[in-house]
């Protein structure tokens, strides 16, 4: 079988591509060559790497998504304003190319002025998501680096607000003066529901819960288990006592990876929310899918 | 003249040196072999390396303090739990040395079981501060990369609360998605009150005011030296949120480096909190000295 559109996620650190026929997926490659590791020249090549293979005679479509779009990617494509539909049918910013066999369109991102806030990449996975629900009103989280919640409203995204939490957690755990007392890869469960729990019932503690791990490890001999466990579980916790007006009293569905979403319905769970979660890279296909198709 | 005791303090980065007599200064010396950069082995040839040049026929004391105590330091020395004296006459620790002309003693660090939290070296410098404020009770506020809120009844550390304020100032600046927005070296006074005003007005606000300093920089090009001093005011402001409860209604005098004390002092203003500030250094030598006497 032959592709008939390539779809493309390109973000900070990875490029990943699928040879598409509608919507199923007829092969996938992977690289490392983000979009913080490139120049403008290196873009067309990069993909290419990936891609040749599966170009014929003809003009093959690309649609892609993410950082690729930002002022250092590719082509800088200006943020939409929300509210607004998370991809709006004929908004693809077409890139020029060297190479005549592609044709490549980048999905614009989205940008809130008051707070300020913007995504780029979350908007398609959004569009996918909301092709699986008709009339879906209520809320979307996308756990990860930054993440995101987002309210929805008849279709369009109403508002949205970024958390640093996930690269937070990165910086603590192996730069701060906590990584003396997280090395190792375990995980303690009952860790995690403690630290949620403790952010919920002490919201301004603040960094002196993060100093208290390091203190309960040199005092008390704290596990690094469940010191990473309950680091996750305070900053997620952290996240949802700042995001509770997005949560409380509405629907909500996770789009992430299989272990983070797990972590966030967890934490949810404890607050007796039941949510729906969704996969990270088959919404960002459908909604790519929903981009092309317009 | 000749010194009757040599003053140290020693840290994580660095060792610092006084060559004392009774509490006059007379020579000073440094270097940047800190606890960090030493095997146990190490701590006496580095010492040395300093204060060879004041030793002379007799057995000179030397008294220490800071993270030189510690499990990584030259030998660990207990923690003492508070409630007590910040040092306490006839507890310091000796450490053997190779060489017979010295006699090494290392100050005690503090313990507080609940919630756990430790010093190492702040202690040194209360009691400092307190040898020069006759009856005060009162709170100390020890800015820094782990800052130290201590309660103080009756000559006595009452409790304590660290935060990490400064390393996580640091590690947001040079290491996370904001460092893009912060390069350079301005500050931007009105944006330090801002970011300490909007702590204090949205203390749940969490991560997403970080994040929000990202996309104003994307959004409207919000200046770098606003930036950065919005960032210092976000977190310098949500540690005064959750240390509310040790300086609301009680004397509060800051213990450090004269930049730093000045942003606590103008955020403590932006509360209505008037307080002193001691200098951080000779809060160290006193407390040494009152150490060495007992």
């Amino acid at each position: 079988m032959t592709p008939d559109w390539i779809a493309v996620d390109w973000g900070t650190s990875n490029l990943r591509v699928w040879a598409m026929q509608g919507d199923q997926v007829l092969a996938h490659s992977a690289s490392d060559e983000g979009m913080s590791k490139l120049a403008a020249q290196d873009f067309e090549p990069a993909l290419l790497r990936l891609i040749a293979g599966w170009l014929g005679a003809g003009v093959m479509p690309v649609i892609a998504c993410g950082m690729v779009g930002s002022r250092q990617g590719w082509r800088e494509v200006p943020y939409r304003a929300v509210p607004c539909a998370p991809v709006q049918a004929g908004a693809l910013a077409a890139v020029a190319t060297l190479d005549p066999r592609i044709s490549v369109q980048i999905v614009a991102g989205l940008k809130q002025s008051a707070p300020a806030d913007v995504m780029r990449g979350e908007e398609t996975q959004i569009a996918g998501a909301l092709a699986g629900l008709s009339g879906f009103d209520g809320v979307f989280c996308l756990p990860g680096t930054h993440s995101k919640w987002v309210g929805i409203a008849q279709g369009q995204v109403a508002g949205f607000r970024s958390f640093i939490t996930g690269e937070l957690f990165a910086l603590l755990a192996e730069h701060s003066v906590l990584r003396h007392g997280l090395s190792g890869e375990g995980w303690d469960d009952a860790g995690f529901e403690q630290g949620v729990t403790e952010a919920f019932a002490a919201p301004l503690a603040g960094t002196a819960a993060l100093f208290g791990l390091r203190a309960e490890g040199l005092l008390t001999g704290l596990a690094s288990a469940a010191a990473r466990a309950r680091l996750s579980g305070l900053l997620i916790g952290a996240e949802l006592v700042s995001a509770r007006d997005f949560w409380a009293n509405r629907p909500v569905v996770l789009i992430g990876a299989k272990t983070l979403s797990g972590l966030y319905a967890q934490a949810l769970g404890l607050q007796g929310i039941d949510c729906q979660s969704f996969d990270a890279t088959a919404c960002t296909l459908a909604g790519l899918s929903a981009a092309r198709l317009g």
